[in-house]
């Protein structure tokens, strides 16, 4: 049954995929009470990471930003299959994790960032106004250029 | 209203600023129930990034361990905000973050980040004894030299 | 009282140490509710922190599983202090945060987690299955080669 977010989703164009596989000993999302905890998800777009290297180097910050919007796009994913299907029950993000893989003279990390931070408020409103944290990284699992992590509370 | 942590605070000498507005598009904080999530603060004063660099090159660990009482300064001013006002609302500081920008050989976080936390027990007493995690990083958003997120609970 | 957790440590042959001291101002672990959040933990083996350095450099990739297992064991140490002695009290281990010291130019931070992530597993069974977020590092406190944080819900 689609829901509002999902009509959402689709006035943006965006077709969640299905849920990322862990490239390792782990599960993609833990659940305690309403809280949801979403594993570090990396740029993945049909399979393969789409975006690897670094910011300040073969990476362009408009890339970066882009990078950052692919993973938040698997958080999505992730943060659906975790709501049972229902979008709709997100109360709130409450925390993004931001990771950019950089040289260290790169300083534009909120900017890159902004590509998770900017789909989340679009996606879901209010509900989707989150505190953040974002920091440089010399290296990510599988040379991604960005990872991005979530805490949300559904209803 | 000014309560207990307030006078402490005025005993140690530290005024709050005004919370700081995010860099980017998020907000500063978070709550769910009785937690509430901090961003990442940087290391502001004044409305400008006070200690930019890193440790191990440009910045002392004198230096690094006051930026690090500035981002804690900043995490106070969000919390405030979040409790309406009343920091003695504070029940127990669960958990700082700490990320240091630093050359590869840089080996003293441990004592750069006790910035935050001995500021964090001097205002709140045994409320302010938290659990830590500290690791360095290759750069900061708009080279900050640190940045300290929080998970508070409250009562 | 031993119980079913402490006889499976037993049956994989590891004796947890006693829970390490933190290097700096702060505790290994703090509580709200049910919910336990454990403090970034080092290689520390017998007192002194067993790999240093880093990976794509000095460290091999059997040699960072073997220290985020390493640090995985201390994560035990500090839990079942926090869960008054009972492991068996472990509901669910929600996330684990790795940090990997590594050039930036390492790719198989995947890889080296397992070390932690296999062990948790192995001890907890499902209770174990964890959302997990692996990053690198430019260095860690005391040239540690890696840290292991965790959240974890008790019964």
């Amino acid at each position: 049954m689609a829901g509002r977010i999902d009509a959402k989703l689709k006035e943006l164009g965006i077709t969640l995929p299905p849920p990322a596989k862990p490239i390792a000993t782990y599960v993609p999302f833990a659940v305690t009470g309403r809280l949801v905890v979403v594993s570090g998800q990396l740029p993945v777009q049909d399979g393969r990471i789409a975006f690897t290297g670094k910011l300040g180097e073969s990476v362009t910050v408009e890339q970066g930003k882009e990078s950052c919007r692919l993973c938040f796009i698997n958080v999505l994913a992730q943060l659906r299959e975790a709501a049972g299907g229902e979008l709709d029950r997100v109360k709130q993000v409450l925390r993004l994790g931001g990771f950019i893989a950089c040289v260290p003279g790169f300083t534009e990390h909120a900017l890159v960032m902004n590509g998770a931070s900017e789909l989340c408020v679009a996606v879901f409103g209010d509900a989707g106004r989150h505190a953040r944290t974002t920091i440089g990284v010399p290296a990510l699992p599988a040379d991604a250029a960005t990872e991005v992590e979530a805490l949300v509370e559904l209803n």
